[in-house]
């Protein structure tokens, strides 16, 4: 699901960072993760998600939509709604939710990198 | 340096997300990273850094920024722009940049947390 680059478009679209802090142990969180992967990536708009969190507990997620109506409608679709109070309960000590529209891009790769893809 | 939540503003502000997947080995990146941690923090605008990367080499930094220009005036600073340069050559196999305005913010707390800080 993570670990790999989101494939955006050229810009604009939305982006919907979530930074968070876990709170300790696991308790379903992976896997409550992967399926929400898993459901995002079958909204409509859905562009792709990077996502890193650092040894220290802080993790950052970023969703990418095609527009902004369609990165309220996932925060509202109803497992996800679910795993948001899931969250609150269980899993992180805090989070930070910012909405914001992707003006500009432009990317790297290493030749090397290139040309063995 | 990073590990923390930025304390941003109200929004409208700017966020520049820059994803990456590192090269193999330090030679001298951490260091380079703090540096260029304390110098964004000094530049014009600066609202604040969030940083995370995972063990599989992912990486997510977004720097957050009153404006456009100054988001656009860090991309220029001297001692940043070499690091840009060591980076394409030593420290990263691929990145991509999305400069963003950030329109809506909101968060959330647990309560406990909240209490002890």
């Amino acid at each position: 699901m993570t670990g790999d680059f989101a494939r955006t478009p050229e810009p604009p679209y939305w982006a919907v960072i979530f930074t968070s802090r876990r709170t300790a142990g696991e308790d379903g969180y992976g896997a409550m993760a992967e399926e929400m992967a898993r459901l995002a990536a079958e909204q409509p708009g859905y562009l792709g998600l990077e996502s890193a969190r650092a040894e220290s507990g802080l993790g950052i997620t970023v969703s990418y939509w095609a527009n902004e109506s369609d990165a309220r409608a996932w925060k509202q679709v109803a497992r996800h709604l679910e795993a948001q109070r899931f969250g609150r309960v269980r899993w992180y000590e805090a989070y930070e939710v910012r909405v914001a529209r992707v003006e500009r891009a432009y990317g790297w790769t290493r030749p090397a990198a290139r040309d063995a893809t």
